[in-house]
């Protein structure tokens, strides 16, 4: 993954991640904890569609469940 | 979050997750280690898109971030 960060002045931090797949996904953290996740479109990167908005405590949750802390896949 | 899982045979492992905010995210996790992340249509949720897909390494990568172990939120 290809990852660039930077501060949101008044806002909070933002970072922009591009997976090996191609999919281009941005996470607002909020000074509050909040976060806001977006998926940019494929054929208009410039166009942002909301996807989640997550507490800190869900974002914590759901951080474990991606990384796999919850559940292992079989073959690793 | 409300979070449900289960098994799925010969692919591997499903966590449905709703949040606060009240979106509906499906993690599919295949036996590989890959993850399928989908998002449930708010008015029809059987309808579901089709957000992302990682690697078992940018899965971990993404629930770093998304858990604050990169960034800490200011006034958390």
């Amino acid at each position: 993954v290809n990852i660039h960060e930077a501060d949101i002045p008044g806002i909070g931090h933002k970072f922009q991640i591009e997976t090996r797949n191609q999919e281009k996904l941005v996470i607002i953290f909020h000074d509050d904890g909040r976060r806001e996740l977006y998926l940019a479109d494929k054929r208009n990167p410039d166009e942002m569609q909301f996807i989640l908005q997550l507490d800190d405590d869900e974002a914590r949750q759901l951080a474990g469940i991606i990384g796999g802390m919850s559940y292992i896949p079989k073959t690793l």
